[in-house]
């Protein structure tokens, strides 16, 4: 056994690469799609809303193989402690990365309903800020897994915080809007789901970058899963 | 090898059986967290909602070690394709738990901002009997997963449908509400949350009972994830 190690331990690393190129894919597909549906949001564009409800398919399969590729990896080379815990990992980033393709696609459905309503002022833009600002979270949280680089993973939970602060100022912003004018309590109910949603993501993001964080130091941040989100809660200073 | 592996499988065995007695204990005090948030909802009781929330953190705790001892079983039993294949099961049905865990906290967390508002008439009795359907669907889910039965994982799908159709039958409620008094928005906006929250329950114990048919037929079923909230479309029907 001790005598094969050195090549088994090689295998599962070419094996392993493989997996994290799906991964990188995914995480490609899911930002395209964040960054769509924002788009087709603001434009009122319901080509590309559609375009991004297609994609999601692509996304959902990604998942798939790399569930089975890793339970093939686990199953044909039996991976250390160590190893396995990265494989495990693995699974549960290419989770996070399809419950966020799932969100977009969600965006990309309310956009098909919202196209029927007057625009809320000022609601688009806000939204596709917030939503750049969870695409770029996403792609620093897969780039810190690719460096095993804990300063990067910090960075995304640091910048949750913008996020769910976002989030919580378009809560407000929507109901200040809805008592104005009851006519525009069916959009806002929408787009408040959209904000929501994309509040969630930012969530993955930041379970990725804690996954990261216990991978390589062998700990999770004490303060882990930061909730911003002040909306369910009276005075919510615990939650910051 | 092959002369130990009578021995080794009944190890794994009793190793699984240990794992799948904490994920029962979790499907117990989720059903429980379920029960005493909408109770407190109903009753007002910020002291429930306080319970609900501190007993949360042994959900998690669970979750963790379920993790933890799926981990350590791999690496010590090397499982075969077909029981490494129930172990990452375990592992995913630990996570639907802990997230229905999370929004049973996050229901108790808005009954304490709630209570400070006026009551919307019916609401609670609504939210309470929705809250009900999923817990039974949690406990069919996890009892179909004991008894690896499919009948019963299909009665799981089956019920979400109602779930979703509760759902669906509460945002239209609670527009309404809106529309007729501005003082009633942002309760609305509240219950409309915890509404959503139960539907999402729901689609976990879906998930956990699709994955006992992936687990017992090798397929999952062709119309997998159905999503029932017609609200985030114009016409739905493709998602019935």
């Amino acid at each position: 056994m001790h005598n094969d190690s050195k090549h088994i331990a090689s295998a599962f690393d070419r094996d392993l690469e493989a997996i994290q190129a799906m991964i990188m894919k995914m995480g490609g597909l899911v930002e395209a799609a964040i960054k769509d549906a924002a788009q087709a949001l603001e434009e009122r564009d319901v080509e590309l809303a559609e375009k991004v409800r297609e994609a999601d398919k692509a996304i959902d399969q990604l998942e798939e193989d790399v569930n089975e590729e890793a339970a093939r990896l686990i199953a044909l080379r039996s991976p250390t402690a160590s190893d396995l815990r990265t494989v495990l990992t693995v699974m549960k980033i290419s989770t996070n990365l399809e419950r966020c393709g799932d969100y977009a696609k969600n965006l990309a459905k309310r956009t098909g309903v919202l196209v029927n309503m007057r625009p809320i002022e000022g609601a688009a833009p806000s939204i596709r800020r917030m939503a750049r600002e969870v695409e770029e979270m996403l792609k620093l949280a897969l780039d810190a897994y690719i460096q095993r680089d804990v300063s990067m993973a910090n960075e995304v939970r640091h910048r949750d915080l913008d996020v769910d602060q976002m989030y919580n100022a378009l809560f407000r912003e929507f109901l200040t809007y809805m008592m104005e004018d009851p006519r525009n309590i069916t959009a806002c109910m929408h787009l408040h789901f959209i904000a929501k949603n994309i509040e969630r993501m930012g969530d993955h993001a930041t379970s990725i970058a804690e996954q990261v964080i216990y991978l390589t130091t062998g700990e999770l941040p004490e303060d882990a899963r930061p909730k911003g989100d002040l909306t369910s809660q009276a005075a919510g200073a615990e939650d910051l």
